[in-house]
């Protein structure tokens, strides 16, 4: 079950992304563009396989000649109904024929090639085998910013994905918390994002008391307690575009250790917002988020970066990281999540998703900041 | 949300399979074999994080040195939690590190590593960037056979996940088809395999009439007619170990040449089943399957492999297929699923998943095979 809906993008669309892919593949001395199944191929053609399997399906995207998708024959039918279709050439091979054999005939023997990060190794490596001469640079590494920007249409669409996230929020924080498993309340959570909308639920995350340390603990069986501060960072697709929002909450009265921790986490979170404009470097979003948490002397507390940018996935660049010099631009689209975590005891995340605009920053989440007590 | 419930399998069932793919990596010549998440991963180690991303986790498994799990710094909590993390040593890399310069220190710079199909290429480069002089093969190519071979624990999950999606076609029989849309009852076909068990569905083909000549087609829009043959083929994963299963049905009654049809491919489904027994090669199956529908002049309408492996994942090694010369060996498990596909039409495919036992075939799905009429 691959519940994305397909964006309402035309062939147009398509042919102008995967020309302006070209144009940068080009401008990055590259020889062409090879995509596999996944974000970067939905987004190029529209195209989204029901699986991702050892059957090589790979867009070859190279400058003056015509897309061509190399796709099992089995699978030609769904590829010649895609958005994007009408703008591509289908190649089709048959089990038990050499894909790579095939595709290689497509391409330069001695060119280097950016393919996307998420093409299995397998295929990469039956690339290597038939064209040793040919060299290779992951999508990020070569063209980091291909989908970064994002045009008013998809950004109408992060901003209704955005507001779904919110009214998921808005219901949940109405429902008990205490007595109840985490997940519990992240099965509510899950079932609010697809009834306001979304296609497809990324992550749930519920995490009480000291489960709320661990930043990447998901929901377990912890039965969430009177006195529990809970973060709750959730998200998924819907319409084919992310969302990803957190907040966290306190079962009944919180100590004053608990809400001025929270209260530090939104200072930050709003100091990495305010840094948002276009030409700042994406590194100043972390360092703006992370001096209040440092001077606060939380620093060593605040264990991951400030935040990842958002698109067809809920995670992707840029990332807002320490080192990532390249500059912020109007319609880039990603997290600003700082967080605090205290070992053995409780953590708090706060994050919206932020769309660069012409002077600054535009949140897309925009539920209460303030801690919301639960009951 | 990933959907897979852990299997019920110890820290020294994960030491076992470990230590038994490091001596086949030594035989097969391997310095080592590199895993990344995914179901390898997950058979080896119980350990299936919450999403593949460009955040490298990575177990390095090498003869004469304890099992390495590289893992974000952020996600070693929940790694520290899988079922096979007490036979293994964790290392976490932060942000902001190169992953890739720790693993190299694992490796050795000259080394041919076995790495996981699904690797990202991402991952692949960073490490050919890190370590030059090492080569890989994918673990298909290395060890096809790693996981082919199921332990009676993982046959009888196997049989029980295929005696659940057994009960979820005896109960979509009885729905109504005739003026539903495919999509209508994908989503029942859905709900039923989860609600006798399954954590997650990876596919509900519903392809009524000319959409079942189709054999990837999924489930659209088309409303179901009086007189559509339907190929429903469905499946999942229930505790961890996968099902796959096949049934064409018709809804009302068949004409002869649908019923000759249907009786051929079910003939070709009995003849590759009987095929299936130890020593004989996976191709047998296929062969066998192939020559009954080549014989009654449709052989160019059978467009695919007769089968496919199933365990953690719906679709592994071994592959029914012509070419694949390797044997079988009991407690091998895949399906065999003939297909008959008439373009513009319909379309006919039955399948069972099989496993091989001391002296032939042992079926795990045992619906009716002949034509279920619906309404």
């Amino acid at each position: 079950m691959n519940g994305t809906t397909p964006a309402p993008f035309t062939a147009d669309d398509h042919r102008d992304r995967m020309a302006r892919a070209v144009r940068q593949a080009a401008e990055a001395g590259l020889a062409g563009l090879l995509v596999a199944p996944g974000p970067d191929l939905t987004w190029l053609t529209g195209y989204t396989p029901t699986a991702e399997t050892e059957r090589l399906t790979l867009l070859v995207l190279a400058p003056e000649r015509d897309p061509v998708l190399v796709v099992p024959t089995l699978e030609a039918p769904d590829a010649e109904r895609a958005p994007g279709a009408p703008a591509l050439t289908l190649r089709d091979w048959t089990d038990g024929k050499d894909p790579y054999a095939a595709t290689a005939t497509l391409l330069d023997p001695a060119g280097r090639y950016g393919i996307s990060d998420n093409t299995w190794a397998l295929h990469l490596l039956g690339l290597q085998r038939a064209l040793p001469g040919t060299s290779y640079a992951s999508l990020t590494e070569a063209l980091p910013m291909l989908r970064a920007v994002k045009d008013p249409a998809e950004l109408a669409l992060l901003a209704a994905a955005g507001g779904a996230a919110d009214a998921a929020f808005e219901e949940i924080r109405t429902v008990p918390f205490a007595g109840r498993r985490e997940s519990d309340v992240a099965a509510d959570l899950a079932a609010l994002l697809l009834r306001y909308g979304h296609s497809r639920v990324d992550f749930t995350i519920v995490a009480a008391g000291p489960n709320g340390a661990d930043p990447h603990h998901e929901a377990g069986d912890r039965v969430i307690a009177h006195g529990d501060m809970v973060v709750l960072d959730f998200g998924g697709l819907k319409d084919g575009y992310g969302s990803d929002t957190s907040r966290t909450v306190h079962v009944g009265e919180p100590t004053d250790e608990e809400r001025r921790v929270h209260d530090l986490v939104r200072a930050a979170q709003e100091a990495g917002f305010r840094a948002v404009r276009p030409g700042a470097a994406c590194q100043d979003v972390d360092r703006a988020a992370r001096a209040v948490i440092a001077d606060a002397g939380h620093g060593e507390h605040f264990i991951h970066r400030t935040g990842h940018g958002i698109g067809v996935t809920t995670h992707e660049p840029p990332y807002m990281v320490e080192g990532e010099e390249r500059p912020l631009v109007p319609g880039m689209c990603f997290s600003v999540e700082p967080g605090v975590y205290l070992p053995g005891r409780f953590g708090v995340r706060i994050e919206d998703i932020v769309a660069v605009t012409g002077d600054g920053g535009r949140r897309l989440n925009n539920t209460a900041r303030d801690m919301v007590i639960v009951d």
